[in-house]
């Protein structure tokens, strides 16, 4: 496979998961980018000067001289990368997809819509077929697809590798990173030497998107996964990486041990287990007393790998454990990009 | 009642609750100290050298002065308040007890003895009665009781106050500050930027020390309150306040409202009301959707007052809520004063 | 003297440094709060439900309940107390001015007008004779006078004590707290695990602001001191309190005990000695070699009271040292109402 | 050249140093790492158990398995690098020395020693002559050099690209990073919205070592620069990264511009150059108003830049700067790398 083939537009760029998308792009195999899309105010400027560069790995020269676009169809490109706020992407995404574009978004405006495929490639790759479904009901010559809630992939793939068991239900109280809320996000005045109880629409997330993503795929619609969860979402003074308590209740009483088999054992499905992005081990299972620690462990695979441990016995459902994802790579930039490269596969491309 | 009319002495005076005792019995209108005890390094210096002073609050000029005693029975005392780490306690606060004194304990070692009172009095001050039976059975011309583990202080509150609804089983993740680890604790090295998921015993507490303090005292003993509870608990990089995130299943279904008025008009039991330590509103409700927030709420009622927020549906169980409580004042040094006066009450005198 | 007998307004108060105007006159024995101004986007809405409270201790309910007002002269008051941006401070204090009110202003917009007093209280309290002046350049029947950025108060205090051993030159370089930056201020993911070296417009002030503390008034104007200044400023992860390390050129060489001793012997002035927001100690000085920090020390004095530490011959210049301010108090919202209490004294009204 | 071809061994290779080296090592050319040493506490154990590793990144397997052995001569080893605290440095290292080994010590006892070179081998590479003048005095087969303390890295290369223009003294003051204390180190109770404006003896280093650094070696002796420093040290809550605020008296007043100029033209001397560990860059330096920041930019050049950046005239001297050195890179580990490189390049060996 030649490299660099596909021509990829990010939209949002300048943002925080925008800037993590260039930065995985920059050591992409498949993947050039030629346009890079902002706001008004970032429109028309070299993106070295219009966006507040965070990370701690330099900005890509290739990117910095780039002129930042408007999020408007327009450019040639194969596929385009979404890290627009929700509430734009809402009007916009669906522009791009009428347009001929193939939309791989991490905004939730469309992930509960019955017709796009809420997608982890390692996950539910069978999803999407619910492409054809979408070309039919709306008429698109491209097509829209969307990874999940940054803290949902933390719970999703433990829960998909305990399925097999029966997952009835389970509580889930999470340990947010500061990069889950963008720039500026949140002020340091309310977080040093304190604890935010509270994300804005991240426990009706949490408590939905799973039972998507682990549904079944039939007659052209998903049937969410019949799995009741609450949750419980909290900000904490970490840079990247989302904690989160699960306990879990599963029709059948397995011993921690069997539960750490299980997860480690989980491999992606051998349709995307070869994409760029897929990691041998979607799940990393510690047997530590105090780890995964966001610090140590959110790394692991490449930021692709969700950790896993202090899996114990609980006293009130069947088992107690620790997942940590990195909420901008597996969580966010790096999910997009997963699906892009599935959807190439689902459709012939690659 | 006259002023400071108990002398008073400190076990373990120079540790982080050791001083949160000497900071709070600076203005207890009872209390008069007579003593503080430390270890080999500490005896027979100034408490003002001995120890390294971590509040913010200064020392008082009495303490600072005062020569630090070795932790034996031998000073003239009416009352021993004792902050020494469990190990040592299990060894030494039998061997006061039986030397005629009264000790109220925040350490772990004698909780769950089943002649010892593990007492809130503003939530089983019944409980008391063991110390009858314990006289009975250790023949000590002394006592001790002993209050719960910070955390559990946040929990066994608002359950108390839904007791009448039915607490069958409850999830409890806590997100717990640095002082509750003490001096020197934690390094800064592993908490910056970072999680650590675990804490050393203290799931083991909050899953079965919340049972016996809200257990029913009948025969000269305690049975414990037949509630299923799972934890899991988390160090974070705050200075003061526990907080814990529930979700709790009831008998009865009730809505948040009627949680939150059950929660706000619990009052403490008539008996104690009127002691120094006692605040006229236990669980303070907040309805903001952000709060209680560590570094804003912990001081409610001056750091006795649990504060509750986001109660909410529980999509799982019947509710799900957030707690907390300031761990060194209603969840160590503050409880030990606490019990103190309650025993003292229950003794007939005062 | 009757309590409360001033009425006063707050400008700008739903800022950082306006809660904290709010919360000191909570407390204050001579004033009345009658109104409360904020921005367009508050003007007609209660104060607690326009303003978000960031202080620990609870907004006042009387000033929850108060309606804000548009930032224009128009209610009936003795004195108006500014927190405002610089930039709105230059339009709009002139106004006030000008229809009569007294101004003690916190903004940097007028510091150096020659017209206008830079006063701190127990510094320079004879500068407020250029009222007089300004009044007759002005013809205001009010006046309008202003207190240091919050920085500059940690450097004159000191100096101040030291001049009558010659102060030459010094150079200044601060670790500055986040509630300088007001709200929402610095982003919790730019500080985290980091520090800002840079302050915009702040070095500037520090290297002129003491030239005129510590000047001359003659002749209906300020010479400014002879003194010069290098300032290089941080923005550091705490949340109150500026600490700021010196090193100090003086014509005499002292040692650092007489330095000492100069320092904590530092008393204010006769004629603003009795002020309710006068400290008896201006300056706290401390011997042990760790001290001061901002956690342990900011509020010495109320928060009104500089502490030094860690003097030190300085091998380039004479005595090298440490002072806190609380950014804040005596930076800020303390100083504001200092110099209130002042102008009313100079007047003759108290 | 081969790879791997020197057998190294690591003194107290399980503290935070000793775990850096092991680190840099695992990707180092030439070095082939055969013991690693350790405490009493840890003699005997696998490395992977003995030590509490600390780092991001993994511990390689290789050290995992490796059995901690005595910090005694005894083991084959072509070089020796020690990560000692000073008080067992004292008196361990003259024995390796003595032994025949080649030690490259990061510790602080030996660094002002007459016959000791203290180096940075892109700033005075000259000074390892000293070693001949040291194996006459002291008749050892092996040899000692040392690197300095970590901030002291920060100073002298931007320095040392001043000297042309004659530098006369300097006023320094540091925040340094808490892997700097190593562990446990400092309490996170400590500084948490906290400062501590005090590092034991390490004021006195930093006035004291660039002045050897930057001294002239003839006759087999040192002679200090003629260099007047004063330093004042804080420790602040960043994980690593050491960040200083420089003012500079030189001869010549040059302007900012020119002393940019002539810090990125700085280039190592030739006879180091092309060493492992060498960067062509030592020092970057950046123009925006806001950097160097710790979190940003210490990764420069691998963590071995030093970054520059605020470089303006100053008021007091001639011109202010801030630098920025990786405390356990360039600071430590790197350091004694580095340092051992060059001693083989100096001793033919490569």
């Amino acid at each position: 496979m030649g490299r660099k083939r596909f021509r990829v537009a990010v939209l949002g760029a300048t943002g925080m998961v925008g800037q993590w998308l260039v930065h995985l792009l920059d050591r992409h195999p498949w993947f050039q980018v030629v346009a890079l899309t902002g706001s008004d105010r970032s429109v028309g400027r070299p993106y070295g000067e219009a966006c507040r560069w965070l990370l701690s790995a330099p900005m890509p020269p290739w990117a910095a001289s780039m002129i930042v676009q408007p999020t408007e169809p327009g450019f040639e490109a194969d596929l385009v990368l979404s890290a627009l706020p929700s509430e734009i992407a809402r009007e916009v995404e669906p522009r791009f997809a009428a347009a001929g574009y193939l939309v791989a978004s991490n905004a939730s405006a469309y992930r509960m819509a019955s017709d796009v495929p809420l997608v982890m490639p390692d996950v539910n790759p069978d999803h999407l077929d619910l492409l054809s479904r979408q070309r039919e009901i709306r008429g698109w010559s491209g097509a829209l697809l969307t990874n999940p809630n940054c803290t949902t992939t933390a719970v999703v793939l433990p829960l998909k590798a305990l399925m097999p068991y029966g997952v009835r239900r389970a509580h889930l109280v999470s340990l947010q990173a500061l990069s889950g809320a963008g720039y500026p996000g949140v002020p340091a005045l309310e977080i040093v030497d304190n604890i935010l109880p509270y994300i804005a629409g991240e426990e009706e997330k949490l408590e939905r998107e799973p039972r998507k993503l682990l549904g079944r795929l039939a007659n052209g619609a998903v049937r969410e996964a019949d799995l009741a969860l609450s949750a419980q979402t909290n900000r904490v003074p970490t840079l990247d990486g989302h904690l989160v308590c699960l306990s879990v209740e599963l029709a059948e009483r397995i011993s921690p041990e069997a539960a750490m088999r299980a997860m480690a054992a989980y491999r992606p499905p051998e349709e995307v287990a070869d994409l760029p992005s897929a990691v041998p081990q979607p799940i990393v299972v510690r047997t530590e007393p105090d780890r995964p620690q966001p610090r140590l462990d959110r790394m692991a695979g490449g930021g692709m790998s969700v950790v896993v441990g202090r899996v114990q016995p609980c006293p009130v459902f069947t088992l107690k454990f620790v997942a940590l994802t990195h909420n901008t790579i597996r969580g966010a930039a790096g999910a997009a990009l997963f699906n892009a490269e599935a959807a190439l596969r689902w459709a012939g491309r690659v």
